[in-house]
C-alpha cells in the first residue's frame, strides 16, 4: 500500500487528469453545436438521473424523458429556484409506439429529438440565463427552430425558471 | 499520503465494511417484503438509469419508467439474455396528468406503483428465474395480485427472459 514515490505517483496522476481534461474539452470543441447558443449534446446524458417522463399528444406524438445532470438534481431535490449556473437538463424523445405485447401500453419507438438545456446566467443572460439545444440524429436544428425555444419557454413557464418539467416522485 | 500504521487501517477498514455490510442487511431485512417472493424495494432505485419510459391506456391511465441496476444496464448493453442474477428492473408508474402549461402534454401525477423484478435463477426457479414485487405507498399488494405477475410475463415474454421492456436508445 506504500508507495515509494508518492510525490512522483501524485505528479504523475495530476499530468495524466490533465491531459484527460484537454482531450475532454477538445471533444466537445468538436461536437456539433446548437446555432445561437452554442449548446452541444453533453456526454453521457443517457446515463443521468430521471427527473420525469412525458407523454406528447397530436400531432408529435411522442413519448419523452427528462433527464439532469447532479446540479440538476440536487437543485430539485432543494426545490431551490432559479436553477444554478451548471445545471443541464435533456428531454429524450422517441415516436409513440403500441406495444407488441400488451393491447393498452405505448412503448418509445425510433427517436425524434434530444433537447438540451444549459443554465449560465451570465451567458445566456438574454434568455433567462438557459441555453437551448435541439438535436435530430445528433445534429443541431436550424436557427429559426432555436429562436421559439425561449419564447415558449418565456411564455409558458417563467415561474418556474422556464423549466416545464417537475421532478416525478 | 504514507500511513505509519497500514495494517491497522486496512484492518480497521474491513471492519467498518463488514459492519456496513452488517447495518445494511438488517435495514433490508426490515423492509416491507412481497408476498411469495420476499422481493424488497431497492435502496437508492430513484437514482438508476433509465431503460425505458411508458404509457399506459385505460383503466390504468399511467405513465411509466423502467429503471435498472448497473447489472440489468449492462445486460441490456450486451443485449444477452437471459439476463444474469442480480439484475434488478424497478417500474415506477403515475397517474396520467394534464400539463397545466401544455395542452398536447401529459405529465406524472401521483404515483401509483412501484414494481420490482429480481433475478436469482436458482432461488425463483419455478417462476424463470424472476422474482416479483408489487409496491403502493411502499406496502406490498396481496398475495392473489402476486400470483398473477408471472403467469403474464410468461404468457407474453417468455421468449425475452420474461421481460417486456426494451431498452429506449
Amino acid at each position: 500500500m506504500k508507495s515509494p514515490y508518492p510525490i512522483l505517483v501524485l505528479v504523475g496522476g495530476a499530468a495524466i487528469g490533465i491531459a484527460t481534461a484537454a482531450i475532454a474539452m477538445s471533444a466537445q470543441d468538436n461536437k456539433p453545436a446548437s446555432p445561437i447558443f452554442k449548446v452541444t449534446v453533453p456526454d453521457g446524458y443517457r446515463q443521468w438521473q430521471l427527473i420525469a417522463p412525458a407523454q406528447e399528444g397530436a400531432p408529435l406524438n411522442e413519448l419523452r424523458a427528462v433527464v439532469g445532470n447532479t446540479t440538476a438534481i440536487k437543485a430539485y431535490q432543494r426545490g431551490a429556484q432559479p436553477f444554478p449556473d451548471g445545471t443541464v437538463l435533456v428531454k429524450l424523445a422517441w415516436k409513440h409506439e403500441q406495444s407488441p405485447e400488451f393491447e393498452s401500453a405505448s412503448i418509445p419507438g425510433a427517436p425524434t429529438t434530444v433537447q438540451v438545456m444549459v443554465k449560465d446566467a451570465r451567458k445566456y443572460a438574454s434568455t433567462g440565463g438557459w441555453g437551448f439545444g435541439r438535436f435530430i440524429d445528433g445534429k443541431p436544428a436550424d436557427e429559426a427552430q432555436h429562436r421559439t425555444c425561449f419564447a415558449c419557454h418565456e411564455a409558458r413557464a417563467k415561474a418556474r425558471d422556464y423549466v416545464f418539467t417537475r421532478y416525478a416522485p
